[in-house]
């Protein structure tokens, strides 16, 4: 999936993620940067609002796993199951979030998806503004494998 | 501050509200409840994506306590440093996020903030769809004391 096909499909399956203007400037399974703009995710003090900063994470985080996911061509139900976020440095402009796969995890819980028909993964989103990390989102998310047609 | 102001406070100053068509049911000092439709906050399962649903609980969470600060005349900045949310069922309808703060911790947290003119609250967030509790958010805020003009 392209970074442009990514980006409709955010758009058009999650209508949030248009209204806060996001972006994709890279995708490859595993491994996906995001972007948004200060103005539609604002707060009351001008600086990036939690929720759109922790909403991008998840869906960076998310799309590195369903295209991951995607490449092994198992056809399974992907949801969160629980995340944490912690707020790192104010956000004063366009922000970015990268989450990366870590690989080391994979066969562990390819594993146990194939076995099992269930598995669990964390993925790591990290936030960042002006070169520096502001805010770091640890996702869990629940794969359920969907039966055979 | 009425629910009619709160909601339009949030909606001017915190956009991502308005885009999710959040509307605010309720609102005392230290005791909100909010509202958002399926809709705007729908994901690629049809029900309600995290994103959005952790979102309202940070909103709930800290209009509690912004209402409640309020009230004590204190002027302060307000801001999330670390939040967790724990995903119980599907949500597939409009939901709804009550925060209320536990009166219990308001002294000490108080006299911190008087003292040192910096103190920490950790607010609870229950998210619910069609009466059942379908997430739960514990967002940790950062209060700042403004010095006096």
């Amino acid at each position: 999936m392209t970074p442009a096909a990514l980006e409709t499909y955010l758009h058009d399956h999650i209508p949030l993620s248009r209204a806060m203007a996001v972006r994709v400037v890279s995708s490859a399974p595993g491994h996906v940067e995001l972007s948004a703009p200060l103005g539609p995710n604002i707060n009351v003090h001008g600086t990036a609002f939690g929720g759109s900063v922790s909403t991008l994470g998840v869906l960076a985080a998310w799309s590195a796993l369903h295209l991951r996911l995607d490449q092994e061509a198992i056809a399974c139900q992907l949801v969160i199951h629980r995340s944490q976020i912690d707020y790192l440095a104010p956000i004063a402009g366009d922000f970015t979030a990268i989450a990366r796969l870590d690989e080391a995890n994979w066969p562990a819980f390819l594993h146990m998806l194939t076995r099992r028909g269930k598995a669990r993964l964390t993925v790591v989103a990290e936030l960042s503004f002006a070169g520096q990390v502001a805010a770091r989102l640890t996702g869990e998310f629940v794969t359920i494998a969907e039966p055979h047609a």
